[in-house]
């Protein structure tokens, strides 16, 4: 490239919330844009151009005002810093001939932030292996983080076999379409109940593989559930929290699994009564194991995920086909398209294309 | 024995308890006295007199008058039957001399319920080892559900090893000083924080192997526990639920463990917001495990936990020495007696003797 940008714009975090994102580019809002000079590059470098940014609920948490004590799990975005987000990364540059990257290069990238332009380090890459009629857009999606969540959940969380049956909340998103489709039509499970929000989702999570999908939202739903699982049912997938979980806590078979993974009413404040649980002493008295799981635990063994998935793609097992919304849209929207996550609406891998593939 | 009896007292359920036990023998108090006739030994029949009736916590489920439609993970007493206990009994007749058993044999019984004398089958009775020093009544607290509750808890569900911390609640009660003495002075944790509810059975937890004990009815307890446990825990054995199971999940260390071994606090449906979470998100950012668990599950391996605890006895490690308390009383005390256990003045294993050894 003959022209290497050396500024950049950047969405920094400039009021951390407490309850609501406020948009706008404004001294009141969430976030502001800034404009940033990039770094020379030192050795180990990369110039990178942030193609794909991907959209995720716990970006929620990272930014989150802290009311009291609690720990952190993630290294949080402070005040004045950079958004973080994951991304694919098209490679400008790089500090010389001995790098392992050329020119040009796609990779998987946790550390530009929303920015345009970014100087990031070799070692907080990872290549990408290109496959044949898929978009790289999925190295966040089916083969990203929420691709990993559920392979690594239904696989060695739940350690779900052929022939047992599984319900997932929030089965419609980017993280669940993934367990129903890969517990459906890869595993054999015998029954997949997909729990969702809109008789939309409801629709196309069937299409995905579910043997039975139920709105959370229809005054009916707590009967539905339990007539989905009459006879109980092996595991449980849980990616909400509150008050689905209440109540699954007391649909498992003795000595179920729950795989506790999203907690999405949790991570505003303004909720905490649906997620108070009522049915602890389930978990004694049906001799469940809940196990707590975080997928930057599983990063190590992403290769094996991603194999795995995308050879039941190439198969024909499972499809990517409408598991993602695309949006492609100018850096100032970024936080808007972001937003949508929380708002219930999009199936699937919410993407965010901010340049040129 | 040349006069065999021929009838026997019982205490029945006469009014299955929503909230509290009404003691008594009227027509409006929980249980009633009624005079049965024994049926005639068949083959395969014992004539049984209990001597050491068990009090365990987990009597007042059975008895529970069920609000809603949950599941019962044990056979439930119903209203009009004998009020269920363990107990340790002695034979007083078989029903020939092919029979395992003979006159004067002590054995472990779950079905003589609160009787003078029962009718029992012999493939519902275990035998004891008869241990040089030991009270038989041990088969009821060390050697019975309690301390077999306690050995499977730290050593299967917790998996506990040498080195390791652990927190433990009602940690003065039969269990709970088992689980104390079992992971101090067998298998060698390097702390052990023992929750508790009076000064008096602080005091008496710490003689028996715990580094710190705290009493969660003192007003700085919140703060004690978050200070006992800076740096964070390896494990939780939870006995009670409720307040300190939510402070204790943000007290465990990354992919520690939580035995969900009993709930006290929900036994009754008198404290039902106490029992809410607010905390099950750290389970996911904690990566915790819990596992609910039974000891029923574990009876088929009684002979191996007997064998660990009285080694540990016999070798000193473990004391039973003001471990139990025995109450010898007249049989129309036992409902009496068996409350104590709820009005939390007791320390270990609280076991009614109803008639001589």
């Amino acid at each position: 490239m003959s022209h290497l940008p050396t500024t950049t714009k950047a969405w920094i975090l400039q009021n951390p919330p407490v309850k609501n994102i406020i948009l706008g580019n404004s001294e009141s809002s969430t976030f502001s844009i800034q404009e940033q000079t990039l770094p020379p590059l030192d050795k180990g470098d990369l110039l990178v151009q942030p193609i794909y940014l991907s959209n995720d609920p716990a970006q929620r948490g990272w930014i989150q005002r802290k009311l009291d004590e609690g720990r952190l799990y993630v290294t949080p975005v402070l005040q004045g810093q950079a958004m973080a987000t994951h991304a694919v990364a098209r490679v400008l540059a790089t500090a010389g001939p001995t790098s392992t990257w050329k020119e040009g290069d796609l990779v998987y990238t946790t550390t530009t932030g929303w920015r345009q332009y970014a100087v990031v380090k070799e070692e907080d890459v990872r290549s990408l292996r290109s496959i044949p009629g898929l978009s790289p857009s999925l190295y966040v999606g089916l083969f990203g983080v929420p691709g990993l969540t559920a392979y690594f959940g239904v696989t060695e969380v739940l350690k779900l076999q052929r022939g047992q049956s599984l319900v997932v909340s929030a089965a419609a998103g980017a993280v669940g379409n993934v367990v129903v489709q890969y517990a459906k039509k890869v595993i054999g499970a015998s029954k997949v109940i997909a729990i969702a929000g809109t008789p939309e989702k409801c629709a196309w999570i069937k299409e995905m593989g579910a043997d039975i999908a139920l709105n959370y939202k229809a005054p009916s739903f707590k009967q539905d559930l339990n007539a989905a699982t009459e006879g109980f049912v092996d595991a449980y997938f849980d990616n909400v929290g509150g008050e689905i979980l209440d109540q699954m806590l007391t649909r498992i078979k003795q000595h179920g699994r729950v795989a506790a993974c999203g907690a999405i009413s949790n991570y505003t404040h303004d909720n905490l009564d649906a997620a108070n649980l009522r049915n602890w002493f389930e978990i004694i008295t049906s001799r469940l194991t809940v196990k707590g799981f975080i997928v930057l635990d599983y990063f190590p063994r992403a290769g094996e995920a991603v194999e795995a998935l995308s050879k039941a793609v190439e198969e024909g097992k499972m499809t990517v086909e409408g598991a993602e919304t695309l949006v492609e849209t100018d850096f100032s929207n970024i936080p808007e398209v972001w937003l949508r996550l929380f708002q219930g609406q999009n199936v699937g891998k919410l993407v965010t294309q901010i340049a040129g593939a």
